[in-house]
């Protein structure tokens, strides 16, 4: 399964994502993807050490500046 | 929806977009966007915490250099 | 009108530039524009704070670096 | 063979991948790959100084963000 | 004419280049530039405040990372 | 002969490679680039002013954040 693929099997889950730009991870649940790996996200938070910043509520993210993602649930294991 | 089509959505009403290369945040209205997300934004503003430091006017912004997109409204529900 | 065609219609105008190479706003003529944003201009000076830094002249700037843009005359409206 | 086709022959190994927005290496199993050089990996975590940081499960990396990426047994070699 | 065209225009000129992940321009004499704005220069030199640094000859420049270039005889007028 | 092409004559040569995440130089012998300039390196070290840092051995580096690349030969004429 390509990596694109992986990603919409994460769809209606919890992910976090980090960015080129941005020093906080994000964590929101994911709403739709497309091949480059733009995101749409609700329910988004920033997160920086365990703790909740700041609320984004519904974001897009531009899949070029996406370093990673990672569902939540895996994480933990 | 894809998160181009979501951004579509947005179109006349005020969001805020994250650049790469800017510490601010950008606020403006959508007045277009196409698929690899360059914007076209009107009566635009840098933002800092809150606080309005400069009027940009009419922008267009090249879509690979945003992190993220939200709308306004959203942000605060 | 997507963003690349509102950049087509600011040929001639002086436009401001943010790059993200650039500490500097850039300056100039444009001269033409491509759908990836490449953009030729002349009579292009470096601007700092409202201050002519450096004159370059006429510059090629790579699309996919370029923040944003805006025509000088409407960022004063 | 080219570096795509060369990363193809790296599935099931594990690799270490340096990412643009990140300070450590990552270190996992790559499950796919596609032409981008998105990957997929599982058993992810981040190394510093050879030293294991934080553990991130399985991951999906954007491949225009990596700079390079090279398989463990033969950095030993 | 579109940037990249004036870039053709260039070929066998000298020419300045401000690359994404240099703090010195490059100078040098442009052989050839594809579409991408990909160029190969020869005699190529870094170049700090006017000064010569570091030669390092024939060089093949990543279009994506140009931030600008110009012809050097143009920045003189 | 286009930038690309100029790439493919220096495989089986050593080269320099500087990256965009990288502080430091990379010096391999070129296996194989594609048109991205991706390309593959074996028998790839790290260089700082000179000085080999730490071995690398078989790296695949990802062309969209190559700054600019040399042959070692040609550097020094």
């Amino acid at each position: 399964m390509f990596p694109n693929k992986k990603v919409q099997t994460l769809i209606g889950q919890k992910i976090q994502v980090e960015m080129k730009g941005e020093k906080n991870i994000l964590e929101g649940t994911l709403i739709s993807a497309d091949d480059y790996l733009n995101l749409h996200l609700i329910d988004t938070t920033e997160i920086s050490n365990g703790e909740r910043l700041r609320s984004l509520g519904s974001v897009v993210l531009r899949g070029n500046n996406i370093i990673l993602l990672n569902p939540v649930k895996e994480q933990l294991s």
